[in-house]
């Protein structure tokens, strides 16, 4: 059954939050900016796989989703800030240090920034803000929660390491079993992550990693509850494509933890949470079958390769939730 | 009374341990370097103007000493790098961010990786050994403690404040009552330290700031008692030039705390602790003062304007004391 969706709905006055991960769900948010205003806009951001190198807190989700919006993000890399330099890892290598994770040096102050504000006894809501409001944005970007929380996997070869060792340091290329949020259970939503869910006239689940970036999202108690108890309807942006993610290991993630890599997979992890699922136009044989699941499907081109797509991405995301 | 030095002493078989403040104990060790074999010489180094900044451990006398014997130092600002770069400063700048003690791109992967080992557990002394061997430094590079110690100011202006932000953040432009170093009386010379003031042929108390830089040194329990307990000799370096710090404030600090900001000054403040002074040729004319005082004086050129000063000014001082 396919639905038709209004392309001429005034969305001037609606209010949506997103669940975010990374790269997929900042190119969400870009598009979305372009068709709601940013006063309506509330970003709930994974802090799973944030990670402390070098006694540095490093917040990989909220800096990608911060510099994309900002317009500084490389857009060779999709993460990290456009000409950056490479001098600091150039001597934490000569000394023999961890430089598997690298850092450029004008985002390495903002490390420095964060670091030295949570030190000082800012929440880590308060400091995003603050660096969103140096970048000039206007949406209203929560950490999920204050507290620290730590995705952990289960690799078949090495047993459980951190999740930033495995992403970067094995590069997602080794096999896993398992993966769990550490600290989650105790983790109280950031103020405003509740009410934000509570209110929005629409949720969107990003297309973002389901396993890695919005399961921990979930797995801060209360944020699930708020999700299953909306009446306003909630829509998940597939990011698998074609059985595939675009980037990063959602694919293989999905079929190692037991799920179909493919919109039916998703529509499955999601189901419960999320009334509709858009899909790629590529997954448009699929549509049936993922109604039957029992999220109501819409098909369009998912795959923001410039800002003109993911603004259409983003308006049909949310006219197809409010139809 | 003119003591006549020998120039042309055997000091290649001599072990020499030096107590460091920052630039002026590094440009004496570099001369050092030339007249003795780095295999026989210890650098007992000051950490009490060590800060934790954006969460980053930083210690400027240690890194000041390591960058300058490496060659690797500004000449125009006398620490930090050659060619540094500042990316991240600017950026911590953006977000309002504490940007009064700048901090170089380079620099900064020297303290990321200071402070990387030391939440690993390495001690500051291993640390410290692993980066000086990283520069190819061949000398023994000790902090003179593995435990915190911090110098603090009082002003006369805003009380007490941290010895940063009197040094940089005030430029040291403010006036003193007292100086105190919050955790010296807890402290633990580290592994190597008293033994290397037992056994050294000669210990050098080198041109460095008496009072900030030299007196924390010695407040490390069992420092004071191994200087006072030597049978071998003692020499320092005064720091004062005709009434005058070459830089820093040790001239006005000696005053604020009852001294005379002179040769005679340095002289009654190391009085019990050594045996010789080297003063500057410009204050010769004080030299049957300073013996007045206790110490036996050398005059020289202590103006380490080029290795080749540094070389001479270390040779006689070496000298001086074993003659």
């Amino acid at each position: 059954m396919k639905r038709s969706i209004p392309s001429d709905l005034d969305l001037s006055n609606r209010s949506v939050s997103v669940l975010c991960g990374g790269v997929g769900a900042a190119r969400f948010l870009s598009g979305l900016l372009d068709v709601v205003p940013a006063e309506n806009i509330t970003a709930i951001v994974n802090v799973a796989d944030d990670v402390v190198l070098h006694g540095l807190h490093i917040s990989p989700d909220i800096d990608t989703i911060v510099y994309t919006l900002a317009d500084a993000v490389s857009s060779t890399r999709g993460w990290g800030l456009e000409g950056e330099t490479w001098q600091a890892m150039a001597m934490v290598s000569r000394y023999g240090g961890a430089d598997w994770f690298n850092l450029g040096d004008s985002d390495l102050g903002t490390h420095l920034y964060r670091t030295g504000r949570l030190q000082e006894g800012a929440s880590l809501a308060q400091v995003t803000a603050e660096i969103a409001d140096a970048w000039n944005l206007r949406l209203s970007l929560l950490p999920v929660t204050n507290d620290r929380i730590e995705t952990r996997v289960t690799t078949v070869d090495e047993g459980e390491i951190g999740f930033q060792e495995y992403f970067v340091g094995r590069q997602h290329d080794v096999a896993l079993t398992a993966v769990r949020f550490v600290g989650a259970d105790e983790a109280v939503p950031a103020p405003g992550v509740q009410k934000a869910l509570a209110d929005a006239d629409v949720v969107v689940i990003a297309p973002s990693n389901p396993v890695v970036s919005i399961d921990p999202v979930l797995a801060v108690p209360g944020v699930r509850a708020a999700l299953a108890n909306r009446t306003s309807a909630t829509v998940a942006v597939s990011p698998i494509i074609g059985g595939r993610a675009l980037k990063g290991p959602a694919d293989r993630m999905l079929q190692e933890l037991g799920f179909e890599s493919s919109v039916l997979g998703v529509a499955r992890w999601y189901l419960g949470l999320a009334d509709y699922l858009v899909i790629d136009d590529a997954d448009g044989h699929m549509a049936d079958e993922v109604d039957e699941v029992g999220l109501a499907p819409t098909v369009t081109n998912t795959i923001m390769s410039d800002p003109d797509v993911a603004a259409a991405l983003a308006r049909i995301t949310i006219s197809a939730a409010l139809a």
